[in-house]
């Protein structure tokens, strides 16, 4: 199994991206081509004391860096040089047998689109985050990718979490739900309708009809389905009123000298409560739909969590799920 | 100032609402005309040793309920002689300055719409939520009346929230943002695009630009702009993500013996810490784009938020907003 790592993706790239391969060579038994400029790459090694490590990987040299401000085109046009582009090369050229990346998830989305390619059949790439809830976690299935959906998407969406939540996540028989404004089968606008009659005859998912945002954080769905604007706006909503409540409880815990006290008393098991409300802890998002395994590592992601994603994209290469997809969405289509 | 009340709205009709009403008239100098059956709010009364406040009140007899569960467009049907239809009535033609209930949205929304009638210009009368922020709080429109948008809608929710911010909530040039998901003008789909400029060439608004969903619990806006379907998943969503938090820091403060302790040392800045986060606070949603001042006051609410309501729905009539939302509007028809 040999993972290629975009060496220049994220906020703490090349370091903790290096650190993060380290770990996943020595732990999780999978071999490293890491994309990006040699000479940075040598450097840095020799810095974190990683230079007999980074002895063991292989490394496709590319001195481009695709930013956070380029255009999630570039990928193809003005950044094909860059250690993504380069990357998502080496993967559809079969180099490696997955790709992960910290950089710009919307260019890993046009990436896998265009580069890698589409599993034959599958309308679009979709950004599939996974989240905590209040137990446990699930996945949110358009993330952001595609901000106008067609019904179709939906349900495709609906299959591909599905598959991942079963085969990586190791949920048995997972619940796919779809975010709408009410539970009742005649809510939503029309894309919602429409999108609940194709989820609903799908035989090869169990759906549970649609799910309230109110419920999603508590144990609405395993896997939720959205378009990609819905999808985006829940997710950076649910990390920015976590996080304020968070803010708000520390500013209690720093009130007084007493509440101070209370603080210490509670550290732990609340930096744990702050932990598992964290959807860094899951390491990234599967890129789905694509024909080989792309998987998105959180952008601010450090060593551990660089390590725990490519955990994750091993197991998503290991899974046999694009072949799964790929049956699911030629029956599908025969019918649509 | 008479306010029309929807005696049996609500989760806790008519016994809360009675009460609030009570308050409301001693407290807020308002007179009080109730809508819905008089011997069931004589025996209410009675039994609640208000039966001297209820002889200060006007009753509107009509038997017949709208609960949660029956079609919006009931009220002007099969409801029509419900309480609440007969209240809305009642401002219709005249007999109260305004119109509060604690009953079902959708039902007080297409109520104003075609009882009420809409602003002369107004395409869609919206629901408008009052929803806590870090510090503050911030208006989030549309908050779930109109799944289906179109640019000029959105537009218009921008105008309706701002001269409700500045006129009922006392904000000094209000912020007003379009939520999607990315700062930049580019982003999101052809609706947000349109409507980012139309927002951004109206005179009488201050247009902050679009507003990640991220940054909107802190203080991204004073005014959300959104269609229906997503302001509705934010605000289930928000409330769903802060309950969440919440529930799982109970959990840590019943976790052990010292834990406990801790917890009875923070307790009262804890329970702050809730209230803020409590939408219920801001006692309900102004029904924006109506003719005459419809409110919705939160279905959960109890005595004291039906008061703090109560308060709102009557500075809503006082604040000349409808002439205000009337005049922007028209000036905005004649370049649309």
């Amino acid at each position: 199994m040999k993972i290629i790592v975009d060496a220049f993706g994220g906020d703490h790239a090349p370091e903790e991206i290096l650190l993060g391969c380290a770990q996943a060579m020595e732990e999780l038994g999978v071999e490293i081509l890491l994309s990006g400029d040699q000479k940075r790459l040598e450097s840095a090694a020799a810095k974190l004391n990683l230079s007999e490590q980074l002895a063991h990987m292989e490394i496709l040299h590319c001195s481009e860096v695709l930013t956070m401000e380029d255009e999630p085109a570039s990928v193809v046009k003005e950044k094909a040089g860059s250690s993504m582009a380069v990357g998502l090369k080496a993967l559809a050229e079969g180099k490696g047998d997955a790709f992960a990346s910290a950089g710009n998830s919307g260019a890993l989305v046009v990436g896998a689109t265009t580069i890698v390619k589409r599993i034959r059949g599958v309308r679009r790439v979709s950004f599939a985050p996974i989240l905590p809830k209040f137990e446990g976690f699930f996945m949110l299935n358009d993330g952001g990718a595609n901000v106008d959906c067609r019904p179709e998407m939906l349900l495709q969406f609906g299959i591909m979490g599905s598959a991942y939540m079963k085969k990586v996540m190791g949920i048995e028989n997972p619940r796919v739900g779809l975010a709408n404004v009410g539970s009742e089968d005649h809510k939503g606008d029309e894309l919602r309708q429409e999108a609940l009659a194709l989820l609903r005859a799908c035989p090869s998912i169990r759906f549970v009809g649609n799910v309230e945002a109110r419920d999603i954080p508590y144990d609405a769905a395993d896997v939720v389905v959205a378009d990609g604007f819905t999808g985006n706006m829940m997710l950076k909503l649910y990390e920015g009123v976590a996080m304020a409540v968070m803010d708000k409880m520390k500013g209690v815990f720093q009130k007084s000298l007493l509440n101070k006290l209370a603080a210490s008393v509670v550290y732990g098991d609340m930096k744990a409560l702050k932990k598992s409300m964290d959807y860094n802890e899951y390491g990234g998002a599967p890129i789905m739909g694509a024909s080989k395994p792309v998987f998105k590592i959180h952008g601010s992601a450090k060593a551990s969590t660089v390590k725990n994603a490519l955990r994750l994209t091993r197991d998503y290469a290991q899974s046999g799920i694009i072949e799964e997809i790929a049956r699911a969405v030629g029956k599908k289509e025969e019918t649509l």
